[in-house]
């Protein structure tokens, strides 16, 4: 090696963590060098050793692989959990870290987390984000926050094409479980969304949502939600998203003053551009039904999408050369208040304000925990990620 | 005239009642013949008598009309808060009755409507339900109806292409008043997808409605609705209207268990058929990402879609030769069910089940009435009507 390589360690060898390692085998992340990973289960050492070689360290625990000597920065890929307690360890021994999302299952943890960053600035810290390397919702983002187009009036996203079938929450013992993830939907498949709403149109002030647990699944948590947004200026939101949806859409709609966009299955961000603001419109108008006449277009964007590659990139550029990330890793607290906030509505059974009582949160996520079942008979699929961690980019 | 036509009377002259008459001075209507009009406004019937000749019989009010002997069948076309009481003059009269929507403005009014009806069974009631003539809704409804694809689990619909400015409200003292309409985007503009949705999806069982009033415009009703349903077999679904947005959506998504259903714009129906139901796919699959395949595609219709002219088409039809109503008079409640649990709701503050107390609804809205506000300095605009008739379908 020529160039000085970042010295990364994966934590976690489940889904996520095994398609990080084969993107950099691939060769998409240049400088970066996987030197150690790992992993409580013996049978996913196993899967490292093989793919890595027989005497790549593998390490039975976080603490052996940290204080090894051998990794700069660590990929925290465990179930979700546990994000926050690593990556705390993590920032105090002065190693630079990536969080899988979600940043963790309750606000409460989060926030703890980010007070320790906050005692680390010479610590990078990331939250893996991918979806916000997608060159249409970047577009989108910059077209929303260029004061061209006024203030939001109203949101709606139906994200329902995260369909799973049984056998994937049959798959492993955590899955879908309030002591194993804490959430459904909302909490493994949803976090990329969330996020990009928030980074997008900014968190709403009010949440009130419909949550259905077990309604598709044999499973405790939810796997079916409707919220209601209320933002701060007075716009309005829906969010829809299910893993019950045999073939599900994902359609994202924001009107503004001045302009509507609509995001088509991620892949298409089509714009009309009104000649003037409505407000302006309806002041100055004088026909009844009038209406501002205006073409839809397609927007063109940069149609690059690095993915996953790309935030670690980008992680592995903040370290070596001061770059910046894709996420802060402070920033996974505000889709995860989010999701909290929808929980928290459908717990209590009403709206529900942001910020919302931390505390209470967590003892109402506990209440539930305490009496959760963890599953039996379930059957354990390792590294099971080829198509689908491409695919749809999410699946833990 | 060589066979008989029915003789037809004109009660109201705005837009929609003006409308009609262009479309059967058109020749749209062939067994249809207007023989009497009736407007309270002389400005109306001057219009009336220019536009079908300076002897038509216009009268200044219905009860001439009705007795005048020169009517077999009446349209009724005047503010809605009117619509069942001249609808019940009508039956009690042996006078064939088609109705404009919405049937009427709270329940407890139509419901006395359709009891009368109930005691004409000889007398042929209709509503104007010109949007179910449309090929797109009528195949999607025979699709949902055929059994072949299971139950409906979620429905979602916004429609918030109803855009309408500051001037239209200001064209009549009676719009989007609680006096002169009794509510206002739900009222006025949404009849049409609420009678939809009931027809195509059947009622909810729950109702959780945000109701915004005078949110973009100067007015005391509503302009701005974000609605949540649950249905008797536990399915969700989302209603999103406005009058606000500039440029608005029309999308109505329908997931069954077998089938998922896309109508853009009232224009065109998508549809993808999976080879087998969810339920059974995700009992026999064992895959934790399996997913069923399939191709959406473009649903081929009559491509039929006579509109206003086909509802009094069929209703000339049904009372000469004892042909089908497009929509009977009495599947008005029906949707108007829909909308005032949608204001219950939003007066309450909670969720509301479908049937609801018609008594606490006419009390709340009466509470509105009282402090209803007429508006002053209106430009009223007589007959404003051309494009729009056309265009939306629906302006009153």
């Amino acid at each position: 090696m020529g160039e000085k390589k970042l010295r990364l360690g994966i934590l976690g060898l489940g889904n996520m963590g095994s398609g990080h390692i084969k993107n950099i085998q691939e060769g998409k992340c240049p400088e970066i060098e996987i030197t150690a990973v790992s992993d409580g289960k013996p049978a996913r050492r196993e899967w490292a050793k093989e793919t890595l070689g027989q005497d790549f360290p593998c390490f039975a625990t976080a603490e052996e692989m940290f204080a090894s000597g051998l990794i700069d920065a660590c990929l925290v890929a465990v179930p979700h959990y546990d994000h926050p307690k690593y990556v705390i360890e993590c920032l105090e021994r002065g190693i630079h870290v990536m969080c899988e999302k979600p940043a963790g299952v309750y606000t409460k943890q989060v926030k703890e987390m980010n007070a320790v960053a906050a005692k680390h600035p010479d610590v990078v810290f990331g939250m893996m984000f991918n979806q916000r390397t997608n060159c249409i919702y970047r577009k989108l983002k910059e077209l929303v926050d260029s004061g061209d187009y006024g203030a939001i009036r109203r949101t709606n996203w139906i994200i329902t094409n995260w369909y799973r079938p049984q056998a994937y929450y049959d798959s492993g013992d955590w899955r879908a479980t309030w002591s194993g993830e804490g959430g459904g939907v909302l909490l493994n498949q949803c976090p990329h969304q969330l996020d990009l709403l928030q980074w997008i149109t900014g968190l709403p002030k009010v949440v009130e949502a419909h949550l259905h647990f077990g309604k598709w699944h044999d499973i405790e948590v939810e796997d079916d939600v409707t919220a209601y947004f209320e933002y701060e200026n007075g716009a309005t939101g829906v969010f829809v998203t299910s893993t019950g949806d045999a073939r599900g859409t994902n359609r994202f709609e924001i009107q503004m003053d001045r302009a509507k966009f609509i995001v088509e299955d991620g892949k298409k961000l089509f714009m009309e551009e009104f000649p003037m603001t409505e407000q302006e419109f309806s002041r100055t108008n004088t026909e009844p039904f009038g209406s501002m006449k205006c073409e839809q277009v397609e927007v063109e964007t940069d149609g690059k999408n690095p993915k996953h590659a790309g935030v670690l990139n980008a992680f592995a550029d903040a370290i070596l050369h001061g770059g910046k990330l894709i996420a802060r890793g402070e920033e996974g607290l505000r889709g995860l208040t989010l999701s909290n906030a929808m929980h928290l509505s459908a717990f209590l059974g009403k709206p529900v304000e942001i910020p919302f009582d931390d505390e209470l949160y967590y003892n109402e996520l506990m209440k539930r925990v305490k009496t959760s079942r963890r599953k039996t008979n379930v059957r354990e699929v390792v590294a099971e990620v080829g198509n689908t961690f491409r695919g749809t980019e999410s699946n833990k």
